[in-house]
């Protein structure tokens, strides 16, 4: 066995290769291990192909509305259903070329197989990593192959796949799930999409976009069920307009397959309807990967299929370390990213700590675009705070009028006492590139007033989230 | 004469109508007075108009480039230029009747022509404006005509106009200022255009993006002058790419008009060069309106052809204040509307402060934007601040290789001992959307540690704004 590495990743997604190139900064000598791709379902088969396909789509809908904007296509407009996904693929093997290059750039050994962890480290004695050949994918250039690895630190960064309904199983034909869904030959005519989630809602915006029949499923009362109720139902109200149909409180109880199509029985809250459609997208969810790992061996502890760790990345286990979805909700890149980060920093012994959970923004590039922080006026009530709301919708915004995208709403949720910001949900364009201001805001522990002196610049859609603070306080300009 | 009002505003641009809206929801008995539009330069022909020719502009170049997104379009894409003007004014009209009915509900009175300042206030003595009846415009709908009004606090909102270069003084057909840019005719097959600054360079990028053959003639050695320097290098060679001639340095020193071209004179470094264009854009800054509103005979104090203030409206002569363009620079929208507001809150007696500049971010809409706030390194550097300086490049973003959006530039610069950000530059795309995070972390006076630990979402673009952090810092990821 050769020289043991400081930090083991078992996990190239971003959780994992930006805990391993964090962790080559700080000295450590550093490997990941994967068995399928660098950059993990993040950059191959989830949040970055999707915003490729959804580009697509955006200018596609462009393409088919020239004369809103004083322009003219004499002819027809179309796409190549093979040219947009090679795109989107085209996208992903440039970022995840990207991940091998920033790992060799930073002396981090990559490893290709199937990782098990024999032992956690004992004293001065490092863990054991077994990796064993996998033949799901070839390995990248450069790449250590199978064989037993050991290191002071092994950190799980193992990610989460497409959880599945018992009788609704995705076959990759039929129902699909991202992977498939993400890659179709051609556009089917109709789909039915279980789940309302991020994923559903993306994947329902794109095919609709591009001409598809969609209809959205969903079990719980409304559609985005972490969103706030109100900026969900604006949401809605803009899909059911570009002709997604939505089903809330409905549940798909049996899916029969017929040749080149499905017909699900769908409980709408008693009654049943039967849908068919071409295709059925299953987005119920993730589980995670924590399966042959060694993990029950070795005792780590694990609470509903997800490693248990004190939110710097400890698990139960002295030198076995867990970060990313694996590890639990909110399970986004960005989260990981930053468990990684906190993770190899607590054990380079700087001052760290835990992540607040409750300022990880989330995003939806459907369109309207959905991007929220904090919590819900909801929630707030729940929680029986005493709450300030404020609310400015696009229409009272100059850029959103000459951009042509007049629909959509800023809310915000101060604690009346002390003025603290609690939660900031945003429906409309580009939301998902406005939220971090108030991401920063929340991080700095800001009150109303000093967002409402913060000078946003004119003109842009951004001066909806000034006025949305200057709402909850009487002082709003522009309504 | 009729009960004096407590606040008169001269001028219902974004300053003078936000002052009026504020100060009626302080209570104060209010009235605007204008000449010529409800929402001034701004709404009519300023930053609104633009972004809706812009827009167009914008999906124009999507419709010429459908193969980059895997989409076809089979036959010949085009635009009415008529169509692209009526969307735009279109957009303003809407923008300005808003006004109109912001004013109205918020009660305050409009009064429609020419103001002069008879006197200010003293002692109970209310002061005394004259307004004369104008022909420039018809009055809108339910607005006071001439005559004689008195009010407590008289407030000078009447913004700029377009500066003239002797010799080369606009003529509404060969040479034009914005008015003439924003309601072409037709699109010139060629356009020279003098100033780089955000008006010029606005246009060049719509103009070119529409066909035209654009030259732009800048006397500072860089574009954008304003901009770091970096950053506007960057700029320059995506014009340049996109087929702007450039020319820096470079000095209009003859105009000879024909029937329908001019033929200009440049002088580069000593050289000169004769350049023929259909039309000349003169961009070259803006004076502020000061003429005939009584402020000489009032003595009230002026600099340069500005108003004087001390930073919350009030002028050397009490009762009049000044805010807005005609207060000085930067003479933006928002830096307007911000001053309005602190004008009428101090009349009001509300705790205020003056507006810190350093913190009024700026904002380019061409093709990449450009957007920025607080100092630049070179100006750090004049300042003797010993900085640190992070830099991260678009390319190394998801989000904008998926858009593909991969050329722009994130520049961030702290202070080395205290960690303060002292300024934030950005060129690519959506900047003009995020540099508001950056202005907010600058109002709450944040460090880079706390930058650090914000979790930005993934994929966005906004991301680049964390990864120039932690390059500034020695911990950038993703380069």
């Amino acid at each position: 066995m050769a020289d043991p590495y400081d930090i083991l990743v078992i996990g190239a997604g971003p959780g994992g290769y930006v805990a391993a190139i964090r962790a080559a900064q700080l000295g450590f000598r550093t490997a990941v291990v994967d068995r399928e791709h660098l950059g993990g379902i993040c950059l191959n088969w989830g949040c970055i192909p999707t915003k490729a396909l959804l580009r697509s789509a955006e200018i596609y809908h462009y393409l088919q509305h020239p004369g809103e904007y004083g322009l003219t296509v004499d002819g027809k407009v179309g796409f190549d259903a093979g040219a947009v996904v090679k795109r989107s693929r085209g996208v992903s093997k440039r970022l995840a070329d990207g991940v091998g290059f920033l790992l060799k750039k930073n002396k981090v050994d990559v490893i290709w197989g199937e990782a098990k962890i024999e032992s956690a480290a004992n004293g001065d004695e490092p863990g054991k990593v077994t990796v064993s050949a996998t033949t799901r994918a070839e390995p990248p250039k450069g790449a250590l192959g199978a064989g037993s690895y050991a290191a002071k630190h092994i950190i799980v960064a193992t990610g989460a796949r497409p959880r599945a309904l018992p009788g609704i199983e995705p076959d990759k034909k039929l129902i699909w799930t991202y992977y498939e869904a993400m890659v179709p030959e051609k556009m089917p005519k109709t789909l039915l999409v279980m789940g309302s989630g991020a994923i559903g809602i993306e994947f329902a915006s794109f095919y609709r976009t591009m001409g598809t029949e969609v209809t959205v499923v969903e079990v719980l009362p409304q559609i985005l069920p972490v969103e706030d109720a109100e900026i969900a139902a604006l949401a809605r109200k803009r899909f059911e307009k570009q002709g997604i149909k939505i089903l809330t409180g409905a549940k798909v109880t049996k899916v029969v397959k017929a040749a080149d199509s499905i017909t699900a029985t769908v409980d709408v809250g008693g009654k049943t309807q039967e849908i068919t459609a071409e295709r059925l997208i299953s987005a119920v969810g993730v589980v995670g990967n924590v399966e042959n790992l060694g993990l029950e061996t070795l005792g780590v502890t694990m609470e509903r299929g997800l490693v248990q760790t004190n939110g710097l990345g400890r698990t139960s286990v002295p030198g076995i370390y867990a970060i990313g979805d694996v590890a639990g909700a909110p399970m986004l890149a960005h989260k990981a990213e930053h468990e990684g980060v906190i993770c190899v920093e607590t054990i380079k012994g700087l001052p760290t700590y835990p992540m607040d959970k409750g300022m990880i923004p989330g995003c939806t590039y459907c369109q309207p675009q959905v991007a929220s922080v904090g919590i819900t006026e909801a929630k707030a009530k729940e929680q029986g705070l005493d709450i300030r709301v404020g609310r400015f919708p696009f229409v009272g915004n100059g850029k959103a009028i000459a951009l042509g995208e007049d629909q959509g709403l800023v809310k915000t949720i101060f604690d009346r006492k002390t003025g603290q910001l609690l939660g900031a949900h945003m429906v409309g364009a580009e939301v998902t590139e406005l939220i971090q201001g108030y991401v920063i805001a929340m991080n700095l522990e800001t009150t109303e007033e000093e967002l409402m002196h913060t000078v946003f610049p004119h003109p842009t859609l951004s001066e909806t989230m000034h006025e949305s603070v200057l709402d909850a306080y009487g002082r709003v300009i522009h309504t």
